[in-house]
């Protein structure tokens, strides 16, 4: 992992391997962002030429770590004006890893309509045109690029929302049974790679061993430790692979937390039709799964397969987010319509929490009644075919509801809220408001202590502790989303002393080091520093560091409260 | 004037007319800044029942100070987020003046679905339901209003689009002859006065007389004073009576800075069919007049009516602004599209700067080639209709740039430039990327100085000065935006000190005061004080005082130039 791949797009595009030098050492969201806070001008257009879409896997991918196989995408993002970090499980972080590349930097811009695919082996980069691939989505992309490039290697791809520089495409990477089906989902970040033009990335680590650490016993001892602590604990060794992300359904609804119709009311009477254990009972009897790995080396195993009626594969088993974006908050409660939705949107490379949340805004537009399953459909398909509705629908929940003339988009800095209310649950509010992606439940999962009294309990109704909760969350989730390792690990290093230990030693082990737990402290600060850093130059003040108005002025129910954690609070989240 | 009109929307709307107390001598931007800054929360969202519209007339309207018809219109936008005074001629303003109203303030939200005319008499303030004006356009709606309201009445209304609160809605007030064409354009007032749930107010003056002066002989003289040194000067008592404003499309494209083709060139080949002299000879040619007044009392006499080639009333003489917006940006040479284009927006409610760089920005997308008027006919129409592909155009030029995932929107603040562009006019360049209003010529026409050699000469094409003379020019305005003087007085102040005497000596008259030339310009830094701290509040920066980055990476022919003026010079023209 000590080589950087640089693509230079332009008239005659080119391509360097440079030594990591500067970033040395760096990985994930730690090196994205620094590349883009060092080479980016924050002032620039996310679309332009001076934007940079940087790739990276995490220290530890492609190492035997367990779960360590996430991969981070950095650029300015299209849709929040700020800095993106987005990552995703499958398989590309560790062939990347084991190609031995920290990092890929595509930069500058292409000629009009020039599109290409770039191929990575271990003796070789080629950056090819990819005409044929113009306009397709995910799935055939994917289906053309197996055949040339074979079944083990490893795919990043856009769908057509990319190709049309939308502001809430995703970036696809194929998981184990190649479906492009884990994405790097949020800010847009599809469109910035449309914008280098570029297509489809090919992985193949044929001939590539796993990354050696350089203390392979006590990695090895350290590893042990760490996959016991996970398969011990309650959300990551029973949870979790039992019934998916989904199983929060059940409990955030119970919360009162579970934003239906647009974020109006916190429960949803179709629960019970749409929650994990539904979903985890439907996959099985159909002949999917209900456990299964995102990546090669995951112990968790929350993902799953989604079958239709007849027993075929429809789509990877939706997440709770999914469920929810295309579900509860669109007033939908049934499951194959979602999983249809969640199929379309992994095929044109869209970010379903945004989609879901921009349906429900367009529903309370009047475009389409809440619970109309098949609007909902034709919507998407809208998107994917770039009709003019399609377009204002692409470009996410804050523009629609600009576009549409109405006040209620649950969305800070651009982006739309996930699938937890921020007035019952306020520790969400805080990272919502504050993070330096914009609405995101990952970027300090405030869920875990509110809800899941995970990590210890603050009282999820009452603006009390909300703010430290928030901050000690989003320091810990910049240092894990830099180590390659799946965020999930929180719950058992939040509550398991020795578990955490583990991952200091897997990394400590891997690199000959001898950091503390200090110093992932100290990673998790710096990543966030370079963040609002960027942020500050691209123009975001503690202005934007709020929720909407309106989650203070209206009531939710069933707790019929707003959120009441002071600005000077918010303020106070990044002083350490 | 000392009369202040509440009107409070929501289940049972009512008003209230209190006396001015606090705004007590405030007129115009001065008042309707100093409400918004003072009454409306900055972050609130502008369509929501926090943000307030307020309407005032100058502070010299409604006397017999010759060209006072000005009116303000402010907010908080919803196109540019920020603090908003958008002001027109027409006859509203003197009307509301007589009848002693100093503003009339909206607030509130109304029920769903509730749409009401407010009319304004001597004797009687009525809010009834305008359920038979619901989905009209302007003209339809004064159509429908000079009936029940009589000739003599003055009306303000919305169309279609501000309606369907559009963030390039406009509010119409009527000129002399009762047609819909002289509009708050700019920042989407249109779609605020929606959100209020107004549709139009009817200021019928009938009984009331012109408002008189403290001191009737020294208001006298001095009128008489500033009458001849407007009709004295070469721009105001020739130029633009003679063609209008549109006397700067010849001038402005030899300077070589009138954008064509959403500003890739500086130059239109078609100039000569759209100039202002030719449009000039067409209208007399056909019956029309190419002079002629906004609004009564006024003395430059830049307006003028365009009929269409059978003679009959198509609209208003189109401004310079909007025959280059409609015209030259996007590659269409011919006057009766123009024409038409004007009427549709005047009829829909539509600002034609806004709809003007939209549609070039759709034609730079691929949406059709430029020159294609048929087409452009088309997309306005579409805006009207309220289609998919309207609610994207009518959102304003920033969005639909980035619902077509292109980086070119000639914006600052996501409000549209004008028809000025800023690499070979540096000096406009200062005001659009530091005016509080997002980029807008009026807030401070450098084009005086840099193009006309009015109020001295900085040369265009250099960086030199043009921060000083930016900033010297955005007070004058502020403080003439104050009086309800049209800004086209400024060409005489700027050169003849007796004029600018007899301006001071007008309000000192009228009021019974002793400003001197420093109250003025005290005034008018005030005024930008009031509004640079709203913007603050509402999360501007310095990074909001810029010119997007492609005006200083991409060169303009035929001078191949690009914009100089450095960010530390920005941030320097509100240092006084």
């Amino acid at each position: 992992m000590n080589k950087l791949l640089r693509v230079k797009m332009g008239k005659t595009p080119s391509w360097s391997v440079e030594e990591m030098d500067a970033y040395a050492g760096m990985g994930g969201r730690n090196l994205t962002s620094k590349i883009i806070a060092t080479e980016v001008p924050a002032d620039c257009h996310a679309l332009g030429p001076e934007n940079k879409l940087v790739i990276a896997p995490g220290l530890l991918s492609g190492s035997a770590a367990a779960i360590s196989g996430r991969l981070s995408v950095g650029c300015k993002s299209p849709l929040t004006g700020g800095i993106k970090e987005s990552n995703a499980g499958g398989q590309a972080a560790q062939t990347m890893a084991r190609l031995g590349y920290g990092a890929i930097v595509l930069e500058g811009e292409p000629e009009a309509g020039d599109l290409f695919k770039l191929v990575i082996t271990k003796d070789e980069v080629k950056l090819e045109k990819a005409d044929d691939l113009k306009g397709l989505g995910n799935y055939a992309v994917i289906d053309k690029l197996r055949v040339l490039h074979g079944e083990k290697a490893a795919y990043m791809s856009i769908g057509q929302a990319g190709e049309m520089k939308m502001a809430s495409a995703s970036i696809a990477c194929t998981d184990m049974e190649l479906h492009p089906t884990r994405h790097c989902g949020r800010g847009g970040v599809g469109a910035v790679m449309a914008a280098k033009g570029l297509k489809a990335i090919v992985f193949d680590d044929e001939g590539c061993g796993m990354r050696q650490p350089v203390d392979p016993e006590a990695f090895k001892a350290a590893n042990k430790v760490f996959t016991k602590g996970l398969q011990n604990h309650s959300v990551t060794g029973q949870a979790l692979p039992a019934y998916g992300t989904n199983v929060l359904a059940n409990i955030i609804n119970e919360a009162g937390g579970y934003p239906t119709n647009n974020f109006t009311t916190g429960q949803f009477p179709g629960v019970g039709r749409i929650s994990g254990e539904t979903q985890a009972e439907l996959e099985e009897k159909r002949g999917g799964k209900a456990t299964h790995g995102c990546h090669r080396g995951c112990v968790i195993q929350c993902s799953g397969i989604y079958n239709d009626k007849d027993g075929k594969y429809l789509t990877k088993q939706p997440e709770y987010e999914t469920i929810w974006a295309h579900g509860a908050n669109c007033g939908i409660n049934d499951l194959d319509t979602i999983a249809r939705l969640d199929r379309m949107d992994d095929d044109f490379g869209l970010d379903t929490i945004e989609m879901g949340a921009t349906i429900a805004v367009a529903m309370e537009a009047g475009l389409a009644k809440f619970g109309d399953g098949e609007a909902a459909i034709r919507m998407v398909q809208e998107v994917g075919d770039g009709t003019p509705l399609g377009r204002i629908l692409g470009a996410g929940c804050a523009v629609t509801a600009k576009a549409l003339g109405i006040e209620k988009a649950p969305v800070v800095k651009g982006q739309a809220m996930p699938a937890y209310d921020p007035r019952p649950i306020q520790g969400i509010g805080v990272t919502y408001a504050t993070s330096t992606q914009g609405a995101d439940h990952t970027a300090g999962y405030a869920i875990a202590t509110n809800i899941l009294k995970v990590g210890g309990f603050v009282d999820p109704l009452k603006p009390q502790g909300q703010a430290e909760l928030s901050r000690n969350l989003q320091i810990a989730t910049a240092a894990i989303d830099s180590t390659g390792m799946c965020l999930f690990i929180a719950f058992a290093v939040l509550d398991q002393p020795e578990t955490f230990q583990a991952l200091i030693d897997l990394i400590n082990a891997f690199y000959g080091l001898s950091l503390t737990a200090d110093d992932v402290t100290a990673l998790g600060k710096s990543v966030l520093t370079i963040e609002r850093d960027f942020n500050k130059k691209a123009g975001f003040t503690k202005e934007d560091d709020r929720l909407p108005r309106y989650f203070r002025r209206e009531k939710l129910a069933p707790h019929n409260v707003v959120f009441t954690v002071p600005d000077e609070e918010l303020d106070e989240v990044f002083n350490w």
